[in-house]
């Protein structure tokens, strides 16, 4: 691809993360544009008319094409790359394990670290604050599916890394911050040292 | 596919009905196996142990392999059919808008839907009550979006029918039980009239 690719995003977003490491697995290079959530640059009437109408980052952009959404931008740049497995069933396994990255694990493990470190206990809301037992909850069974998953294997899907391991290993890399502790998900613990050791991963915070 | 193509299901799930959807516009006979998600069928130690660990339904089966997610299921039954567009960024966007769908559009309607007219307002706990309004709020976010988006659109994704519009037309058709008006919604009213119009087009309650 000669073709510029600007990501728009948010450095500390797992979601921005995935887009990233991504790109850097596959030797792709990214323009990177970003913005602060938290003073609400991706809700500015410029950016909802320009850049995504829902008012969120990631955003892959080639040229004045945009595309929302971190694991539809992953697919964008692996489709056809060794991090999309070829078997029809694998494919759709991997599809599997990213929609249920984003219903069941990142409502819950990314969402109660963005609340207490970043957004801040003081700026939550009384309906934030009635979630949080109930994402703590709901976050801790997705930590130890993933745990149950990976006791007897090396990766999510067949026997190779694919988008499923990649879209996975960001939030799990700074759950502490959420208020989860790994030590109670050995496996979790091992398959994150296992793709950060996959040539040309880069952590969250690079 | 000669094989037999099992789906667990919860008949009113609109989940379910995405699955359900995609064989009937594809000509694909499915068997069907229903649990009562009331009765928590599909939280016994037996479903969770053979079925999903995740506990939820739909699960798509063939032979001894099992496909949770909704949307990665119907990934798996129309890829390289008419509704999985054949350009590489009109397939990406296909799968924002699924991303999308399980990310802002579900959790809000459909949530509130199963809260409301299936739980009912006397089974919900105080946690589920503080986070209604929110979901009204968000619901109705997703509905405009999808209006904006279809106001000068037929379809969601390029110039025809996709797995997109699948995914987004289960729970409009029964927004009105979760306390959603599509009257105010016209493009999204208008398009759910297109869509069901298609041939092989079958509604929720079918």
């Amino acid at each position: 691809m000669t073709q510029t690719i600007l990501l728009h995003e948010y450095g500390p977003s797992g979601n921005c993360y995935k887009i990233r490491l991504t790109a850097a697995l596959l030797g792709i290079r990214l323009e990177r544009r970003s913005y602060d959530i938290l003073r609400g640059e991706t809700r500015t009437p410029e950016f909802l008319a320009t850049i995504n109408p829902n008012g969120r980052i990631p955003v892959l952009q080639l040229g004045d094409r945009l595309l929302p959404e971190s694991n539809a931008a992953c697919f964008y740049l692996a489709e056809g790359t060794r991090l999309v497995p070829e078997d029809r069933w694998e494919r759709a396994d991997m599809l599997r394990w990213m929609f249920w990255e984003q219903y069941h694990h990142e409502p819950n493990i990314a969402t109660l670290r963005f609340w207490l470190a970043y957004l801040g206990a003081e700026r939550m809301s009384e309906a934030q604050r009635a979630q949080i037992d109930g994402k703590r909850a709901a976050g801790g069974a997705a930590l130890r599916l993933m745990d149950e998953h990976l006791a007897s294997r090396r990766y999510f899907v067949g026997d190779r890394l694919s988008l499923a391991d990649n879209a996975l290993n960001a939030y799990p890399q700074v759950a502490e911050e959420g208020g989860f502790d790994l030590a109670a998900f050995p496996a979790v613990s091992a398959w994150l040292h296992q793709v950060a050791a996959e040539p040309g991963h880069q952590p969250i915070d690079a």
